[in-house]
């Protein structure tokens, strides 16, 4: 295949939800043991999942969150709390295990994937870590697009085949992460050039920089798009201008699930702008997206409504490396296990409501 | 001891957050590899945890839902979409794991209890089943108090009792739940005993009545309150002339958790009112509690800015059962075992921030 084949037929492989099984998940539904529509959002969720999955009764048992890491030109213009050095001893952190995402992973019963898109750094080999660095790091944005169009597509084409690798291994939701340090930078960009608001509009304190920095950031994002002219109905020249490897290679993650009916949960900032360049590739893929959290970090409100996602949960969370998406399969889990194992009310004898429904 | 006794002393056992605890578990937050409030709410939860369990590292493994029911005498009055038998239906239906509480304790790994403070009709010997009626359901308020002072005493002491006997058992975290047709009823009633809001400001539909029903709802309520002016300086003429038996219980269980330094999740609607009640006998217990979600019920929110508790989460859930708590027990684990596990900077050879913090 040559470059972009495997991007074309992915995007072109992602069908509508199946209506059949979610009539069947919201049919029986009104039929368990509670109040209608008493349940609320788990209740949506469900036959959203037997949307995604083509199946009434959807199931989770294979989770899977998939954390991709890279570094950014752009941190050489200082829009970063702190040093690049950071991204590499954060994927050994990963490895061993250390981490946010490894805490949360551990408890709901998710193996991590690891991928280095780009890290600058060699990171030693590891059983954990998939090594697929498309360059060491991106180019400065503030000087030139952060990639060229066709490590764009190396690197969607690099998350479609990890999700594929990951399906045969045994998949039932996705989760995704990501690891880089200046990567909230980028992530304004493509929000910015998506919906057309200015660099202030969208850009926040990432991992925690200060007034002074938050104005200097949203300069030399605005300096950014106006140097490479990212077009929103042309997303891979936003990926290429303004984006990351780890943002290209979680888009490709997402469009890989969406052909293979894997719901995916979307975590914060970044992922979020990974599902901005995803959606704009293949429209369809929306209905395969759950948004496993609102973040702290300013702009994610703003970017889930662009994306038409409500966030499952708002706790003040801003992290990244999947730890909101983590969240958010818990609970589609909770909701497939409340639409599978509750009792029906014929099944329990609990009578059904005496009063018109209201 | 007499009727009492064991009321009074337990609020007197009720003490402060342990500071030390808290201080630790926010310096330690503080040295963990991400950046500083980045897990929001979790890290939050984290230092409550510490402060109510009294270590640097609280710790939860061994968690309980404990699920009380009761029969309501104002179902006479046509205030509810289901008629009174379910809710020992539904009693039958946790004892066979069909409800959705049955579903989330399962999956966070919490043990239930079931506790009949009061259902009308007699419910088979079960090893799950602690039985406990105070009466065959409260009487009708709408008619004169829904029980004696002394009853009331009786469900907030044996609520006490089932806590100790389960903390016995070892218990690291309780989550309240309730099941009892009519018992919005009775809790908006407290609601609006305590807050001085009118019925209508803070009724619901409960299970799903109908417009007119809800109308004909907040009538009985203003009627009951001013039948028998419950004060709300005297939390016992709360109880006693609108509540419930298994709001008494679930109030009990609160202080018995409260003087044995265990964190409470409330759940909902129900388990809010009991919170009313057991804050008002023990102002302290408020740090001891944890809100684990704000309910679809109209009047919850209220309720919570009146309890001064933020919740976790906002599904869109009105089920009751304990499930909304279950979904927050689940997120004090992820809190506690952040806390734990986490790699700090220096364990994992990661930079600090190299800015001034922002």
């Amino acid at each position: 295949m040559s470059a972009g084949d495997l991007l074309a037929s992915t995007i072109k492989a992602i069908g509508a939800l199946d209506e059949a099984a979610m009539a069947s998940a919201r049919a029986r539904q009104g039929q368990l043991t509670k109040p209608a529509g008493s349940l609320g959002r788990l209740e949506e969720l469900s036959v959203q999942l037997a949307g995604v999955q083509g199946k009434a009764l959807p199931n989770i048992e294979r989770k899977a969150v998939i954390v991709m890491a890279a570094d950014h030109g752009v941190t050489a213009e200082g829009v970063s709390a702190y040093p690049a050095d950071v991204t590499g001893q954060m994927v050994a952190n990963f490895l061993a295990g250390g981490a946010g995402i490894n805490v949360l992973a551990r408890q709901i019963g998710a193996r991590i994937v690891i991928v280095d898109m780009g890290v600058a750094v060699d990171i030693p080999a590891h059983p954990q870590l998939i090594s697929r660095k498309v360059a060491r790091g991106t180019a400065n944005m503030a000087r030139g697009p952060a990639m060229t169009e066709a490590q764009a597509i190396t690197a969607l084409e690099t998350g479609i085949a990890v999700l594929a690798s990951e399906a045969d291994r045994g998949l039932d939701i996705v989760g995704t992460g990501d690891m880089g340090i200046g990567n909230t930078t980028a992530s304004s960009a493509i929000c910015a050039a998506f919906t057309g608001k200015t660099a202030a509009e969208v850009t926040g304190r990432g991992t925690g920089v200060d007034d002074a920095q938050l104005k200097h950031k949203a300069e030399v994002i605005d300096w950014a798009l106006k140097l490479n002219r990212p077009d929103p109905k042309r997303p891979l020249s936003v990926l290429a201008g303004v984006g990351g490897f780890e943002i290209g290679g979680l888009a490709g993650v997402m469009l890989g699930a969406g052909a293979r009916r894997i719901p995916v949960v979307v975590d914060g900032f970044i992922s979020g702008a990974a599902a901005m360049v995803a959606t704009a590739l293949a429209p369809k893929l929306s209905g395969f997206l759950i948004a496993g959290h609102v973040s702290a970090e300013a702009g994610h409100r703003l970017m889930l409504e662009h994306l038409k996602l409500r966030p499952l949960v708002d706790l003040g969370m801003r992290l990244g490396e999947g730890t909101g998406a983590a969240i958010g399969i818990f609970l589609c889990e909770t909701a497939t296990k409340v639409l599978s194992e509750m009792a029906t009310f014929g099944e329990a004898g609990v009578s059904e409501r005496s009063g018109p429904a209201a």
